[in-house]
């Protein structure tokens, strides 16, 4: 199923007045919760409704469309996205996702196309962490997944929380303090979202969208302090040193080691030290320094492999500790569950994107998404990413409209009745 | 020759009143060609003349000592080392090898020793690169090797040049600008110096002294920048992505692989990366970085063994560089040739440390020493190294004094007349 130039005008014009909305001095900003979101999705109303479809608002005031018929329906496919942005991002990280739900059912009503089941789309408030320090807050309140912890999170601007800005919103937080879902969940058969891939892979292998098979789990410390021995840079012997940074090298050295040899032999794994430093109050480039920091970030879609990754991390620290005379110092790990998208969801896309275009390709996601939400509260959730340059949370973001279209149509493949 | 009581409370006296002289809210401070400096020679010249000696002072304001006998000397053995110190530094830096020097003379004045060879000891000033950004300035003086660069460096404090602190002493500067050595140096027939050791060796050998075979040189890399390509720590699979750090990592590891391998088969090397950092302006846990900084220090005493490493490190980088999609760029690098102690010199130390200790014992210096200055000016020189404990350059120097009168033993027996 082609998009019509129309279908294509129509998502042009809907990226085109939301980002004249949300304009930063670089990019555009849709602060999660904020005037400027509900500026956002009262546009998306107009445009629904303007284009044939019902609108609703949920206690969590997110707001949901449908084809007229399905209005009533005790159950339903949910597809949606976010709306809100982080500070000077990209127009489509969440938004695309939206506008893709939305086109799905204004195709399905202009062309009279009938679903399999009763589908909703739905434009959420506040995924993004740059407001409140926590992200998927919209589909944790949706859910009934939100920690008190994070009602009580200040927001970056006024310092005010997340439970003043929710009420402000005229939103009722009892209910969400004590996590109870805003709708009833056995109400959602599965839930579908539409992202732009935030890394370079349909990029480089030239492709225009692909199905997601899984959100990467992940374990973090912040900061790991690798100590040593200070001394002179030319007269400490090689046998009496406990230099931190050759410890760190030859850490990362195995872990990068280990890793190739995971993905040869098939495993989903990235690893990244993105914070790296001797101290500058006292390093020089004469001495050996005492101390070195680092961070580390390591992400898989199987929970197995993350597992393995921790033990190897523990005994080569261990190994390294003893063999050259230092000390690791991990701070605390903050961990995230994988998400695994639904196998029969992932089968469905798989099918509808080989209809679109002549063959499927899966991938894991590397970010976090709601769909990660969701299918940690039980509901069978699928993904579809669309090409995109520059990766996400920037103004530099690039996905083309034809791309766009791509997964539209994948979804809306997907969502298509069977003759 | 056993050291005397009378001799070691003189080598005491002479470290506490100098001490004195010098304190700093930690440590002491003997500022290179200040008044501070000057009153340690003074009292350097009152302890002499106390004990016996003849004291002159040459047209740099050094001072040398010697026994009534040899004032008219034609030639002699010049024994000393320089007297001042880094800010907040140590009491035996430098001054241990003055003080070694005069010990040498007053014991033989005492005992009537006789000298192989007429033997004189000088009292250096500034040697510490800390004031005026360039180290052994009164041994370049000396042996007329001083750059106008450095007459024309500010001081640290005042900002005045060397050359108008070196005025305000009286030094006439005209002949250090034509590179005009202060003193005949065809009279000096070889240079021995006294030095802590400002590593762990010789306290990890439990040795109380070694015989020093040369003054490692070293080239240097300031700031080598290795560039990658950010991106999204999640999002980024393994084949596509340009990360800097472990790109540094495996650089280093396989330097430090190579410098294993190579003291394994007897060749003299350190190497060090002491500043290692990404850039806080952009670094993030969740970011690939996109640059990170590392200083390089590799020293040996091998001239060939440096180009070896210097070449290993330029194919290494461009091995890296290619397998990893990353740029090196290495800045500017700057080099110090070695010096090596002259092989006469070294076998009468080791000779006389055995006859003093029992077995002689030879290692490299990592430090630069005025030694290295006289060996380039063609004077045959030796060194001597004491036991010392927490390296130097800081107020935890920790010298014996008997590992001190150790070494001065080890001077004396050398500087002997053959029966």
């Amino acid at each position: 199923m082609m998009a019509t130039a129309i279908e294509e005008s129509l998502a042009q014009q809907a990226f085109d007045e939301i980002r004249a909305l949300s304009p930063d001095t670089e990019g555009v900003s849709r602060p999660a919760f904020s005037d400027i979101e509900t500026r956002t999705l009262d546009w998306l109303a107009g445009f629904a409704r303007a284009n044939g479809l019902c609108v609703e608002e949920d206690a969590g005031r997110n707001l949901l469309f449908c084809l007229p018929e399905h209005a009533d329906a005790e159950s339903w496919l949910l597809i949606g996205s976010h709306v809100d942005s982080v500070p000077m991002g990209g127009n489509y990280d969440g938004l695309a996702g939206v506008i893709a739900g939305l086109l799905v059912l204004i195709r399905a009503a202009r062309r009279g196309q009938r679903f399999r089941r009763p589908v909703k789309c739905i434009a959420m408030r506040g995924e993004e962490s740059a407001w409140f320090g926590a992200c998927y807050l919209g589909s944790k309140m949706l859910t009934g997944q939100l920690p008190q912890s994070e009602l009580d999170a200040p927001h970056r601007g006024d310092g005010a929380t997340l439970s003043e800005h929710l009420q402000s919103l005229g939103i009722d937080t009892a209910p969400l303090a004590a996590r109870q879902p805003i709708c009833d969940l056995t109400r959602i058969e599965a839930y579908l979202e539409l992202h732009i891939e935030q890394g370079p892979l349909l990029v480089e292998r030239g492709l225009p969208a692909a199905v997601v098979s899984g959100i990467r789990g992940n374990f973090r410390h912040r900061l790991i302090q690798c100590r040593g021995e200070a001394g002179h840079s030319g007269a400490v012997p090689r046998a009496y040193r406990h230099d931190p940074v050759l410890a760190f090298a030859e850490l990362m050295h195995r872990l990068d080691t280990s890793w190739d040899h995971l993905l040869r032999t098939g495993s989903d794994l990235v690893l990244t030290s993105g914070i790296v430093g001797t101290d500058p109050e006292s390093h020089a480039i004469s001495r050996i320094p005492d101390t070195l920091g680092f961070s580390l970030d390591v992400r898989s879609q199987d929970r197995s492999v993350l597992a393995q990754m921790r033990d190897y991390l523990r005994a080569q620290m261990d190994d390294i500790s003893r063999s050259r005379g230092v000390s690791f110092d991990t701070g605390p790990e903050v961990a995230v569950a994988p998400a695994l998208m639904d196998p029969d969801v992932i089968a469905g896309l798989e099918t509808a994107m080989a209809q679109v275009t002549g063959a499927p390709f899966t991938m894991a996601s590397g970010g976090g998404h709601d769909a990660a939400i969701f299918a940690q509260a039980g509901i069978p959730s699928g993904m579809v990413f669309v090409r995109n340059r520059n990766g996400s949370h920037n103004p530099d973001e690039a996905m083309d409209l034809a791309d766009f279209m791509v997964g539209t149509s994948i979804l809306s493949a997907y969502l298509e009745a069977e003759e």
